[in-house]
């Protein structure tokens, strides 16, 4: 039941079916994921405006009488014969016949009397349909609503969005040493950390998540999470002790609640124990305890998969090429994700080594934004040589 | 009172002073910046550890007599002769006077009497300090809390961290001719945008911000906007009209209520109207109503300039050096900001224009996420130049 990584990436992505719809007010779908492409619903823009503050006219002439003003927004003169012209601002529809406007700083308004200089027809004036058509598509299913495209969807005028439905993730942890950091230390035991990892990037990424809470490692508590969970979420997720078959029981607990068991390792380091079953309407994934290992599952296998469940085009994290400003060490012969911190200088990518790699070690992630990924072909690399790093985010 | 992007960037930097700080509890520290260098208060870890499922030991005999188990968190045997073993699970401290532990599948259990393989003193046990002694740095003031950051701060065992406070932002829009997207829509018109533009950016960087309200291009209006707003905000952002000077009353408003104007416009394209202004305890910026010239303005001044005044270390966006996959088109000798779609593949970044880059429009902005920064001496690009690009994400 060991895998290799292409094989459990696939097994993972396979495993999440394409997610239902719903419609979604455009103030509420921040951060959600289109479910539908998106088209405009007319020409932008649908009347000649304005590109400036100026005169708008018919040319030809180098003399007009000033019939009014108009803003954006603003009724004015609609129409003007030949030598007429209007005052308009920047964005304003333009009076009907008028072909050009003059920037205001090249004309002189003397009592009414507007001199002019000579310019082309249309200059100044953005056409029905400059920016677009009607029937053009602006945004594909998939993308996320955020940066950019969120604002698109209000100057497109959509008051309601097509998204794909969140699964609801529900998250237990194990391990008889955690405390949370509001209870009294003793030396030897741990903080619960794993919560925190993924309610971190569950949170950046908009999911829709629960913390059900720490499970005993008994087989009592561990069956009664199983029940109460499988009928409550789309997606269990738990960390230590269950996911390394440590505990005979787990697998009875499987079997009882018709789960089956599509892997239970895979070959990367650190963090080879990952297990993945399935029953019908909820996908179990048990990560392994050490926060470091089930960080580097949760950003290699677990949080692609869940935003491909997540109806997410992109779901996985860039992989760029970075130049080691330090040496970092692996086996060769086996994939190795070592973590490090990434920076962008003069347009390029450095990495260097996080300053340990062991799989009980956490605290220099806090610093960590990339993991350099390490095939079986490459081993160590010293200062100087490309390496390929999966990064978080771009400083 | 036109600048150009070195002295805009230099004022608007100076403009915010250092931001005071309090004390939160962790659970509520996502998204926010530390205002303190963290440290380990104790040495991780602080009793030996056991690497693997295995057998403690004293090695040099081959044979031990088992005195128990003990696991993480639970309480075993503490101390052991020369000839005993206990069994320990992953994580958990080994008992006093044991040096090794020996993993569970290279040793044997008959009944009690465990066969251990020969091994080294310290095998498979982390010691204390190992990872990091006490009072080793482990993040720095002014990083933001988030990713790997939050769950660092739990496995510290911190319940309650310094951050800096954060600045209170109000916002308002000018412009007769915007909608909002319940509205009846009407040719000509304009769905307001700009206010969505910076929910959105304001959202992902954790930004503490009001909306205003829609304020009309009158003199009253505007007066009543900065009466009310100047005491309740710290900063003050418009887009529109008031920004471009089109007003003469404006001016006046600013007199009258204590503004000094730091500059009016910056050398840039598109979006050359930026306003910025000053009293004790508020700063105004009045930003350009096309949303493509609000959103270069946001992306390549307002928003680093709002990060340094919310304490962020890392405060402007990356700038990565792309491959460009179409033409793109810019004056010389003028410094031009055009719209790009950035990609990574095999790890290098690709980009392409965006289509247009007129001012007035703002549609393809949808899937925009990178800015073509054009230096004077630069002017247009063609397919496989490269490029130096602000980019917003990585996909």
């Amino acid at each position: 039941m060991i895998k290799d990584r292409h094989q459990a990436r696939d097994i993972l992505y396979n495993t999440f079916e394409t997610p239902q719809t719903e419609i979604v007010s455009v103030r509420e779908s921040f951060g959600r994921v289109l479910a539908e492409d998106i088209f405009t619903d007319r020409d932008f823009p649908d009347t000649r405006k304005s590109a400036v503050d100026g005169y708008a006219h018919i040319p030809g002439h180098s003399q007009y009488e000033l019939k009014g003003e108009t803003g954006a927004g603003r009724k004015g003169p609609s129409a003007i014969n030949g030598k007429e012209t209007v005052f308009v601002m920047t964005g304003a529809s333009v009076p009907e016949g008028t072909l050009s406007v003059a920037r205001v700083e090249d004309c002189t308004d003397n009592d009414g009397t507007v001199t002019i200089p000579e310019m082309a027809a249309g200059e100044n004036v953005n056409n029905i349909g400059e920016e677009c058509f009607k029937d053009t598509i602006v945004a594909e299913k998939g993308s996320v609503i955020k940066d950019n495209l969120y604002p698109v969807l209000f100057y497109l005028g959509r008051s309601e969005v097509k998204v794909f439905k969140r699964p609801k993730i529900g998250i237990f942890v194990t391990g008889d040493e955690i405390l949370e950091v509001e209870d009294d230390y003793q030396k030897g035991l741990v903080f619960n950390t794993n919560r925190y990892i993924l309610e971190s990037f569950f949170t950046r990424f908009g999911f829709d998540f629960e913390y059900y809470g720490h499970v005993k490692d008994s087989r009592e508590e561990v069956a009664g999470a199983f029940e109460e969970m499988s009928s409550k979420y789309d997606i269990i997720i738990s960390s230590g002790g269950i996911s390394m078959g440590k505990y005979d029981f787990v697998k009875d607990v499987f079997r009882n609640y018709g789960y089956e068991i599509l892997f239970e390792r895979t070959r990367i380091k650190p963090g080879s124990p990952l297990m993945l079953a399935k029953r019908s309407g909820c996908t179990f994934i048990g990560m392994p305890g050490y926060p470091a290992a089930f960080t580097t599952n949760l950003l290699f296998y677990v949080l692609p998969a869940l935003r491909k469940a997540y109806g997410h085009k992109d779901n996985e994290f860039a992989v760029v090429d970075a130049v080691m400003t330090t040496d970092t060490r692996a086996k060769e012969g086996r994939f190795e994700l070592n973590r490090a911190v990434v920076s962008v200088e003069e347009g390029r990518f450095y990495a260097s080594d996080a300053g340990t790699q062991k799989t009980s070690h956490y605290n220099s992630f806090a610093s960590v934004n990339g993991l350099i990924l390490l095939d079986e072909e490459t081993g160590s690399l010293s200062e100087g040589d490309m390496a390929k790093v999966l990064i978080l985010d771009v400083k």
